[in-house]
């Protein structure tokens, strides 16, 4: 059955020497035997290309250690690991060593979303294996299992809290009534946030993962430019507090799903019911919600960043990667033969929170209404908070578009018995219509 | 790189029809075009063996049914799903089937518990695969994972809620304060429980799935013999009252962990934190913990048993050995190279609670502290309730092994001062010492 030859020392080279870098190494040195068992022969590194090659680092063999990370791409071993990061020059390195025939595993969710059809069109011509379990939700399997395990099923929904930062913050806001500002500082202080904090806290993080997820569910192409794209820096306590009042909670959500013979990816803050199993995904925890036609509900809930974790991950793909080159097999490659269209967020059915300082005087209720029975949106719930020159107005809708339910809102902003839009936000996760 | 005629049709052939089989077939049949997207060739069902071929099975080719069993697994597909469950003749037919070449994909976790070592090794001689994600934790792809995704990293632990019907009894117990004996006559109404329903509240049928589980988390051959095996008859509402009022909420637990050197496997209630991810596991749903070295703490939930969420994970098996035979490889076989020894009950480390009725009078407290340092067990916590004639005491116990705390139980049980045992039980999922 095989091609290969089945005990011939399998060879990895690594790109990056960072924190996950330096766990792949370990563990690749520690748990050698282990790795060897599983493989079938022996796992054997060959090289760490870092950017400063002068610099000490604990757990790597410093013989390994170069700079010449051209060289290490092309050098022609069995799997190139790839956790640098950034789009060049990784997309380049991937490329020259798909070339020189090596397997690749890689971490880089923003060079896969930004670009993933590139390497996927690579991995095909060179016939060689392309896994990045760790670039979604860190350690938590669930790449394979979306590509492997649900593949006699159809998946309806993809619902994830996939970035550890927001949260964190999120869930701060929520139990310690600290607000955004003050838990911002002290996500930086603890250095949770990325370099660029508009990555975590505008979303763009959780973008790249929702493109990644979403052409994996679906088998179509998606890249982060088709993802619709909104952060937490809006999120006030009164949101906060009404979520609250109502059963709800908030979280920075992905969302990829069917929807009008398409796709729609979108990653906003969302208020969720408690009950749901995402609501109790608290602190730096990832989670990912999967509806499927014959499989229901499933989660998958883990660690979605640091070092270890993501070496995890990417020791789980070397293992795959070295299996696949001894018995000269490949895993399943990329498939988009569905096509669907992706569309803008407008197309997506949900449902809307919305949150209105009204005037205090007779008809206001029936001119509200009329707003959303002219965009065709019928509604779940009105609170009346308050009276008098506090009168407060909380509405929740059924499931609509988006873009009726946008619409209903920028009508509403121009009723003059609507003195201020206090909060809007969408609502998932709530069962029926 | 392949050793396979990449557009053959794939032939399938069903061993059983009952739920899960008109599911897969129907699910076959309906999802054709995608599936052949997927494995990359055309999956063609070509006979459904099932005991009476008289029977009506609606989405079911008449054609294509057969009471001729053997037949259809010496028939050498490519693939042959059994889903008829049992011992026997599930056994002899699934060899028939590997000695004809055919992969095999099954949901028997009987079979698979009590004697998996006889197919994993015809698997390996025959050169085929043998796939069951099904067996375990219904449509949560969880075993795929824990092959493959943590092939690099080193599990420490798995802690499961792998029966519904149980925990969907216990969820009653614990959300409305029904008893025992009313929950039971209730999963019977639902049609919840199995035909004998000693599988299901014995634990014999989460004993069966922990063998599985530990099996592959550890690398080591278990068996259903080497499960510790406690059910749910005897949790009373004493107990529920009482782990609510510490915090807690009582699960059906399957547990595999390292201990000593060795591995303990274990099913029985216990107490969980309300803030640990299982807690909040409800109803018929099911879950896994899993604790690695690398990766952390992850949690599987889904859907554990029904035709359609089986036949989902079923599918996936059919798809990943579709492939390999196109591919002319094989998935990752059983491994046993750690070859642990399983250890009893008594190595395992654990804590526990003890609900005491004792006598109201001087020196209790000294006496029954005596018997839990004699066995060098350490007091978390006592809680005194109630006083004179009704004093209870309830005592929570930092870790030790099984075995020294069942002799404390068994010596303060031969106290004077102790009037009652009224209630013991493991506690698990606790942070620290």
């Amino acid at each position: 059955m095989s091609s290969g030859d089945l005990r011939r020392p399998l060879t990895v080279a690594l790109l990056g020497g960072g924190t996950v870098g330096a766990s792949v190494a370990r563990i690749l040195t520690d748990s050698a035997r282990d790795l060897e068992e599983r493989v079938g022969a022996p796992v054997v590194l060959t090289a760490v290309a870092v950017r400063d090659a002068a610099k000490e680092r604990p757990g790597i063999d410093p013989s390994l250690v170069t700079d010449d990370a051209a060289a290490v791409a092309s050098s022609g071993v069995d799997v190139v690991v790839e956790v640098m990061g950034g789009i060049e020059p990784a997309r380049s390195l991937i490329l020259a060593a798909m070339e020189a025939g090596s397997s690749v595993v890689t971490a880089n969710k923003a060079l896969l979303a930004a670009d993933g059809a590139t390497l996927y069109e690579a991995a095909e011509r060179n016939g060689v294996d392309l896994y990045f379990e760790a670039a979604v939700a860190g350690a938590i399997p669930l790449l394979r299992p979306l590509r492997e395990s649900l593949a006699g099923d159809r998946v309806t929904r993809v619902l994830g809290i996939v970035n550890g930062t927001t949260n964190f913050m999120l869930t701060k806001m929520d139990e310690e009534g600290v607000d955004y500002d003050e838990v911002l500082a002290e996500a930086g202080r603890l250095g949770y946030l990325e370099a660029d904090p508009s990555l975590d806290v505008d979303g763009h993080d959780a973008a790249a993962k929702a493109a990644i997820l979403a052409e994996l569910a679906f088998h179509t192409r998606v890249t982060l430019d088709d993802v619709y794209c909104e952060g937490i820096s809006r999120v006030t306590s009164t949101d906060i507090h009404a979520a609250q009042a109502m059963g709800f909670v908030i979280k920075l959500l992905a969302v990829a799903e069917r929807a009008d013979g398409g796709v729609v990816v979108r990653v906003h803050p969302a208020m969720l019911p408690r009950s749901h199993p995402l609501a109790s995904v608290r602190g730096a925890f990832n989670a990912v919600f999967v509806e499927a036609e014959a499989a229901g509900e499933m989660m998958f809930y883990g660690r979605g960043a640091g070092g270890a974790p993501t070496a995890s991950a990417v020791l789980g793909d070397v293992v795959a990667a070295a299996r696949n080159r001894l018995s000269g097999g490949r895993g399943p490659g990329e498939s988009t033969y569905s096509n669907l269209p992706v569309l803008p967020v407008g197309a997506a059915m949900t449902r809307y929170y919305v949150n209105l300082d009204v005037a205090d005087r007779p008809g206001v209720l029936a001119s509200i209404a009329s707003a959303f029975a002219d965009n065709g949106v019928s509604i779940q719930v009105v609170r009346q908070d308050g009276h008098g020159e506090n009168a407060g107005l909380i509405v929740r809708t059924h499931r609509a578009s988006d873009a009726s339910l946008r619409r209903t809102v920028e009508q509403l902003s121009g009723l003059d018995t609507v003195k201020r839009v206090l909060g809007v936000m969408r609502v998932e996760g709530e069962a029926g219509e």
